[in-house]
């Protein structure tokens, strides 16, 4: 019933149902509160929109969005670059520099191996990390990637690939989360908690 | 921590979690997922959000969204003009248009009267509408906006500036929606139920 709405306001409404999760009740109020927002915002956004697709790439090394030559994190000199954490997306590594505790660099898989979705090893940036890891002085690869099935099969696919490479492979801890109830915990993430237990710090 | 995108990126995030109820997450999904569309959507959302605010004004006659002269529904000559629907906002003509049960008219209000969030009688859509039964062949103002506190408020405060107008002022009914259960309905709903019972039509 959207054809009771101007056409421009149909296709405002209908770019925005495009974003995901969204559906026509979310994108009818977006567009009603875009109408709302001074000309100023709407031109930035606009000019934006026109802008992201040519200027933001992913980085050439680590695959980490940039916009100019390398990415921010490889462009500092003061991250350890022997240090590499292995992420499925962009967004895992802002997660990962929020906690202000990794200060190597990283290699954006661009996803996980996944039979269901039909995304196997080449379509992720496997190929790049092993190059890296051969042609650098790497001591360190953290496979950080999320503990799910599809995260799983990447983590062990990486593991095998990476193992003869003289470089020491290690993955993030899985257990209980801080703040977790262990009777609300799921029997995997329980296992995982006990047979990964260990001694109080002194 | 958004610092670690490319200030475009960003920038894009920052026009995002500007829409109602997007936080930071969702705003980053939406700006990943506009990244990987083609080139060409990109460009036609950009040229819509330049175009929305120029183009696009409520009805001179009716306050709905237009961008021509006149609304599609006032611009209808087939439209009983007599019969003015009243209604809080936009969408609720498109919700009212759905059913094809009204071919009249419409009177968009722009908002319900809110002491609390300081919306007065002056903020709305009312002196056009009174001026609109004053000044045209108008035999019915059909009510209908949502029977919230503030909706009811509004709701009697025009019918009390319409009722010596010599129009015939109704409301939308007020009782069960319909596939409701009696027990979960609240008490106010029941009560209006019960109290606009009517006969079995023969």
């Amino acid at each position: 019933m959207i054809r009771m709405y101007p056409e421009l306001f149909a296709k405002l409404v209908e770019c925005l149902r495009q974003l995901p999760g969204v559906g026509e009740k979310s994108a009818q109020r977006y567009a009603f509160f875009l109408l709302e927002k001074d000309e100023e915002f709407l031109l930035e956004f606009a000019e934006v929109l026109k802008r992201v697709k040519k200027e933001l790439h992913p980085c050439p090394r680590c695959g980490f969005l940039q916009s100019g030559e390398r990415c921010v994190i490889c462009d500092d000199l003061s991250r350890e670059k022997d240090r590499i954490m292995v992420v499925s997306y962009d967004q895992d590594v802002v997660a990962m520099e929020k906690t202000n505790t990794f200060n190597g660099v990283y290699h954006v898989l661009g996803g996980v191996i996944s039979a269901k979705k039909g995304i196997y090893p080449d379509d992720l940036n496997i190929n790049s990390l092993i190059e890296r890891v051969e042609n650098n002085a790497v001591t360190e690869v953290i496979i950080a990637i999320s503990p799910t099935i599809d995260g799983e099969t990447t983590a062990l696919y990486l593991d095998k690939l990476l193992k003869d490479k003289g470089v020491l492979v290690t993955r993030l801890a899985s257990g209980l989360p801080m703040g977790a109830s262990l009777d609300y915990a799921d029997e995997l993430t329980l296992i995982k908690a006990l047979n990964n237990r260990r001694k109080f710090e002194e």
